[in-house]
């Protein structure tokens, strides 16, 4: 983190706690410079920062001074999906989210993707450029079935800050997050199976199960707390579910990060009941408390826990590098990539394995914690200024991902129509949910940064959803 | 081709055609050397090919003879395989190949991995060094799901020297052949359903067919011109079946080239019976013959067949590039592609994109069908000399495998068991039936130089099965 992001997080941090209170005229840029031992120009930028963030207003000639505090709008009900196993639908609104990713003139907040314009990436550039350039033959050879050895071990050392002791052995790599649900998939269910998720899910996950022929039921999850433990333990007894996926750190597209008690309640449930879990970790690294949360497979004993991620949001998505730690189904793990997938491309693994060895991923990480954390605030700011008043919006805890719930009337299927023609993408709710509910809800990507543009771009979204209300 | 390596080859063929005959002595190196205006050393150099490959022999002070014809080995006769629906089995012995992949000290004849050690492939390295230090954004992005258009107009043009004539937008990127033929399943077949493949069949294909749960029903194949269209027609009469899966050019493990007329029958009783053909191209480029054998979907008017292929063979497997133009299924395809597997890495794609645009690729796999060619012709040679007389040997028409039937009472299986302790790894034939038969077969990967390390290798490979039979 910079000076004067550091600075700012302070300052907010004490208008937060009411140090600075409402309509009090804050320190001169001179006294705080001399304070905080920092440049006048640093202060400026910190002072900046927290103008953006609608925290304090400038008066000319007089100074900052602390902004009337707007009360936040609230945080969406628990969620009610319908409670029974149904078929995935949605697909064809899927394909037409992926398919606007190769439109470059489109002002995207649909789709998943982090910031890769990020200094802290150079030394990844740098590492994938020595392969090439010394012809490591390894890279163009037949990847092991299991990932490159030297990749499964810094995985392994990654996983203990998430609590997870494991040796490399019992890590697969895949190529992201996605396959190596789908390997978690395959390995325990059969078509016609039923599987429990959050509700909302993120919508890449619920076609996997429409992929495999797999009914999903979706369960009650609370936007702070996560899924409903009573709801869950209900479908339990009311329905053969075969496992539950779950994303307890930094859910998508909730944001919310799982009470550790929730963590083991929702475990020993999956014991009582003899189901597995599916774990999908991919935010939990984002978690802007750090040190980062723990992972359900760090309190697992019997090998039921299917751990998924991948360094799709932390890294870059196009390395297509994810892992899965399955527990007691490593062997069908391994023949289910065998026969279904086959092997991964070794130079990204390679590349990766490096960038995390010589320190380089724990700084890119450290840094995009903060930078998205401060991203979500800014654009939390502007959906509250652009956006109608009756709106809840989320409090993500981590990643970069904001979920906003309008006024029952509200139709984001249309509206995202609408929005097309203005060259700006959101997803909309209904694709989180397996039988198309939350159309009244939205996903906004905040990763990257927050400039006139989007600015504008956000602006424009909240008008069209004004119309939309008015209509 | 070097000069050298093309004066072997027309000599050959001279002693081939009989215009050299057996015991007759060759021309003085110096008056060889006047006649083609190559150096003396080209002459010496090419006379030392032909004397590896048992053709001619040196006799002191007088001079180079032709070698007394040895008569070649028989090819082995059509294939006669249990002709019922049978779940594929042998998984257990793949693991066990795929896992020697890691053991660098391992002599390998038993996987299907190319020569990658080739001057030729250095405008590759260069060109994924060139995409990460410009720091190419799209390497790092999410792909798009169809893979990157680049590549998928690259591929367009190179099938059409198969004779298909497709526009990009019908092809769909895949990591390999392998998961390309992974979707073409999934996208026609439900479990249960039943495959008919020809006997023996590449293992991979079959372990796919029992990840997916599809019972495979293997036909009886001649090894100089493929899958006997009669035996497939009575399959199709007595079961149904949902497809075909045919490697039509120098198929794996026997190397022949369907000829045309039969590929036109195949297509039209699949037409017949209302069954799709899984076209496995992978290592059709690499045929002898100049210009390439036609594929199957050149002659395929209503999209039922799905063709697969990859550069795994051609160029490298680790940049896990292959393709589908799975005609009609396309729309399936791209969703089994989302909902099972997921998108693939950006980076090798956009360097093989240049790689192919750039005219390097025609160049190498111009140099590696001849290489190739040639070192079929040496391991050809050693089999004759070390293995036992009572064999039978493929005479591939392309490719790099050779397929070798030893007497009933060898069980290969055993045999590589005892080749693991002498550290040669080749692949028992039971790998390539459903059914596990075969076990007096083996395949042999002849894609890395012919040197001494090698013919020690296979003298000793030959001098174990000796023992085999005596036992």
């Amino acid at each position: 983190m910079t000076r004067y992001q550091h600075l700012a997080t302070l300052l907010a941090e004490r208008i937060e706690h009411g140090l600075y209170r409402h309509g009090e005229k804050l320190p001169s840029v001179r006294s705080l410079s001399q304070e905080h031992g920092v440049s006048i120009s640093t202060v400026q930028q910190a002072y900046q920062v927290l103008e953006t963030l609608q925290l304090i207003t400038p008066q000319p000639r007089s100074g900052y001074f602390v902004a009337p505090r707007k009360a936040k709008p609230p945080v969406p009900a628990m969620s009610r999906p319908v409670q029974r196993p149904v078929d995935v639908t949605q697909w064809d609104e899927v394909l037409t989210l992926l398919d606007a990713r190769t439109d470059k003139e489109i002002i995207a907040f649909g789709g998943g993707a982090p910031d890769l314009n990020q200094p802290t990436l150079k030394p990844l550039w740098k590492e994938m450029s020595r392969i090439a350039q010394h012809q490591v033959m390894d890279a163009l050879s037949y990847d092991p079935l299991p990932g490159q050895q030297e990749l499964r071990e810094q995985v392994a050392r990654l996983m203990l800050d998430g609590g997870t002791s494991l040796n490399a052995e019992e890590i697969v790599i895949t190529a992201g997050c996605h396959p190596a649900l789908s390997l978690a998939l395959m390995a325990v269910c059969d078509p016609g199976d039923i599987v429990a998720v959050e509700s909302p899910c993120f919508y890449g996950t619920m076609q996997l199960l429409r992929g495999l022929d797999i009914k999903a039921i979706e369960i009650p999850t609370d936007p702070e707390t996560g899924i409903s433990i009573e709801a869950l333990e209900l479908a339990l007894e009311q329905w053969p579910i075969k496992g539950v996926i779950l994303v307890p750190n930094c859910q998508n597209p909730l944001g919310f990060i799982m009470p550790e008690a929730r963590k083991k309640a929702a475990l020993s449930l999956a014991q009582r009941h003899d189901i597995v879990i599916f774990e999908d970790d991919i935010y939990g690294e984002l978690a802007t408390d750090y040190p980062r949360p723990s992972t359900i497979k760090s309190y697992d004993i019997d090998g039921r826990v299917l751990l998924c991620s991948s360094l799709t949001k932390t890294v870059a998505p196009g390395l297509r590098i994810g892992w899965i730690a399955p527990g007691r189904y490593l062997d069908r793990v391994i023949h289910k990539k065998y026969a279904a997938i086959g092997t991964n491309v070794p130079s990204t693994q390679l590349a990766v394995a490096a960038f995390i060895r010589d320190g380089h991923y724990h700084r890119h990480v450290r840094r995009m914690r903060q930078v998205y954390q401060q991203r979500l605030a800014v654009y939390t700011c502007w959906v509250r200024q652009y956006f109608p008043c009756n709106i809840c919006v989320t409090r993500p805890q981590g990643g970069f991902l904001l979920w906003v719930e309008l006024p029952e009337s509200v139709d984001m299927v249309c509206v995202s129509r609408a929005l097309c023609r203005l060259k700006i993408q959101i997803a909309p709710g209904s694709l989180f949910s397996a039988s198309g509910k939350y159309r009244n809800c939205l996903r906004l990507n905040c990763a990257l940064p927050p400039d006139e543009e989007r600015r504008e771009a956000i602006k424009q979204l909240g008008a069209t959803i004004h119309n939309a209300l008015e209509e």
